[in-house]
């Protein structure tokens, strides 16, 4: 099959991702990729990166000097302040915070033990975003459900003044793929429990480990709905509950959450750039989301996010030849919360998106990059993203599909305004052992694997920025 | 060489461990070892064993139904109730449980934070019998001490009003030796740390994992020093106090812990036995200990010893054939706060100590057994033990030899009295990833692992129990 055509017949589908299965061909037929002298540079960047990049001292910092930086909270506002220092420090362009407002979820307290018929304390976090329970804790016999979907099937009221506990077991997969299907456990199980009638949320942890760490994560209440208390257990408690109830109809739990919510907090996306020498207005966005949760110290998501995207930022700003378009470095704010800084951002650059060229974030991870997809609409897009390919194969990449645009969470809404996006698919076989946990600390990393990373970015984000290539089927004005 | 020189050579030079390197040879010179027919009994056992057995159910019920089990707590006591209705429905002779008093610790709440230079919560636990801090905590500068005997080096009073840090870092090893080296940093360093002034002490874990599990455990008090708050640190926090105190004078901690002493507290040895047909006088004893740390729900320390030892008592049962001597299973009460449970056996059956035949606990975790050493003072138990070496090769086990006598901790106050012992080394490679943290759960065994474990237990206490070998080179009266 040609691949001319099946770009096309993808495009006519609606299909938004390409499948890069010609290496080694310069181009798609007719359209010119990058310049001979764009991709020596390229190449040079990836050769540098390979050989040690700043990308773990950068996490090294983050993780040491501000540890966990809830979105809205004064740690969030201390990373701030970490970032505008280092980025300044290093010299970029047009450094500075773009401040948003938004409503702040704080923990400060949570427990959980098992009443009848076997006492003992279990291992439990509150989701992000869960309301307290009372002081005395919420008392509830446990209605056990397998799946998400065994609990919709549920008949209303038959969990009322229960706690309603949802298995729900994700499995490892080197895409993470899985994590849409299984993080809906806890995102719109609380409501949908609520809606049954329960007083009480319990899910075993969306998380592929079995250490005694819960995972916590947002949820997202209905309006309408009651607001329930909602907790995650570790999968050993979740394997605790399930032993029990599976002989014990009498199974009882009692949960404490204390929580609060803080109205008109601060959080903010920090920036930096390397401006363009010929289009300066149009922009190369990539970045990562500088919050994190609160449990652990936020170095794998998304302190090696943020440390692969300033490295390579600073690889290229060090190799002294600024490309042709602008490169735009985004830290967003309050992205474990519901992409808040992103939202923000859509809002404040509206009338620049047209000249967002394409974009792409590194949040899942520190493993090393393994696939490339991308989105173009165009042939001369498609032709760089063979370049691109090209360079990123010596390195372990190779371009594939992906059944979903996207070069990370915080991209979607720029998605929704059109902007493309480049992803670069990191191996995440063990991303959901420490996501979202206490675990999440910076011996988890692994330096060469950030530059790996590092390479991938600097190669992409070269070819695309010091090109003239647009990715649009209608062109920006 | 000659093995019975070997072994002369070695009961002259005053060591008490035995390598059996003479495999296939049926006897050491002269002496004789098993019946055939005791043999062939014990052949039967271990394929048995081989087949399934009911050790993991048991660690299973112990850790569901009763979970964490604190020297001293209500909870070990639900841990003895418990075993004594388990060990009845099995049909064991003799059931009770042999009380003692004890001084009970209590641990009730525990914290701990950077303050400067760069604020971030820590994740801590406090060693089991520290005192309390104050309600307000411990504020503290730290002295870091990359080892305890740079800590025992460090001038009088120059870490006056401080807290002092160890590092200390422990390696894996298969056979857990390095434990002993290490685990002074826990017992011996708060006292050391106090008597040259500090107002606190942390210790980086004694464990190998590098997860955010910090490591409980023992510490002793010296009289007439000052007893200072005491907590360890998980490796990926010891790291960060590390990292930060390679570049800050100023590091400052806050610890807080909450913990209580209760005198004239309950524990006991649960007692399980299969009667002698021909000398019940003369007791194998075996088991494991009953109580636990209370982070964790005790699977691996030691609710697998306490599966393997009483499956194999079970094993043994079930075959119908009763030994010529007592098997005598001992649940130990109190081991981890220092042997409490030994030391009253040692007590209350200081008469029959003279018959105790041998002794071997299961106390380091499930993992696969693959070494086997033995003190014995004569050549009838010197051939006696390579019949049981020759009928555990099979299964992975080789006889070795060991830098001190010891079938696990609760036998030290017997082998002060004589009681000769016998070990089976299981393989402790992961054993210290999990050693006294709330990860010790139920998860981390493997079924096969630990009946591979009961075969070696059935055939050794069978052969033992089931010959008038005996093992002192001053017989009983």
């Amino acid at each position: 099959m040609d691949l001319r055509n099946l770009l096309i017949g993808w495009r006519q589908a609606g299909t938004v991702s390409l499948m890069l299965c010609a290496l080694g061909s310069a181009a798609a037929a007719g359209a010119e990729g990058a310049s001979r002298e764009s991709l020596a540079h390229a190449e040079m960047l990836r050769s540098r990166a390979l050989t040690g990049t700043s990308a773990m001292a950068i996490v090294t910092s983050l993780t040491t000097e501000v540890g966990p930086r809830l979105a809205g909270s004064e740690a969030e506002a201390r990373a701030r302040k970490w970032a505008l220092q280092i980025l300044t420090a290093k010299g970029f362009a047009g450094v500075r915070n773009e401040a948003f407002e938004m409503d702040a979820w704080q923990r400060h307290d949570e427990r959980a033990e098992i009443i009848a018929p076997y006492p003992q304390p279990l291992a439990v976090t509150a989701l992000g975003g869960s309301v307290p329970t009372s002081e005395a804790g919420l008392l509830g016999e446990v209605s056990v459900f397998e799946t998400l979907e065994d609990l919709k099937r549920a008949p209303a009221g038959s969990v009322a003044g229960r706690i309603a506990y949802v298995g729900h077991a994700m499995q490892r997969t080197q895409d993470g793929s899985s994590y849409g299907y299984f993080n809906e456990a806890r995102t719109a199980g609380p409501s949908i429990a609520a809606s049954k009638g329960a007083a009480g949320y319990l899910i075993r942890s969306v998380g592929t480990d079995s250490h005694r760490f819960p995972h916590t994560g947002s949820l997202r209440y209905e309006v309408d709905i009651p607001r329930i208390p909602a907790m995650a257990l570790s999968n050993p408690d979740a394997d605790q509950i399930e032993r029990v109830a599976a002989d014990h109809q009498d199974l009882t739990v009692r949960i404490w959450v204390d929580s609060s919510e803080r109205p008109a907090a601060q959080s903010g996306n920090v920036i930096a750039e390397i401006t363009g020498r010929e289009a300066p207005e149009e922009i190369v966005v990539i970045g990562a989301h500088l919050d994190s949760w609160d449990l652990g110290t936020g170095a794998v998501d998304d302190g090696a996010g943020v440390g692969i995207t300033m490295a390579a930022l600073e690889l290229i700003k060090q190799a002294g030849l600024p490309p042709r378009r602008t490169i735009r470095l985004v830290l967003w704010g309050a992205e474990e919360v519901g992409l808040l800084g992103a939202r923000a951002y859509r809002e404040q650059h509206e009338a620049a998106l047209a000249q967002h060229v394409i974009g792409s974030e590194s949040d899942f991870g520190g493993g090393r990059v393994w696939k490339l997809t991308a989105d173009s609409q165009t042939e001369e897009g498609d032709a760089l993203f063979l370049d691109i390919a090209n360079l990123l194969a010596p390195i372990g990449i190779a371009p594939g599909s992906d059944d979903q645009p996207g070069g990370g969470p915080d991209l979607y809404p720029l998605i929704a305004a059109g902007v493309p996006t480049l992803r670069l698919h990191q191996d995440g076989r063990d991303y959901f052992d420490l996501h979202h946990t206490a675990d999440d600390t910076l011996d988890k990393l692994d330096a060469a694997a950030l530059d790996q990373n590092v390479a991938a970015f600097a190669v992409f984000v070269w070819l695309v920025a010091d090109s003239d290539v647009t990715f649009r089927a209608v062109p920006p004005q």
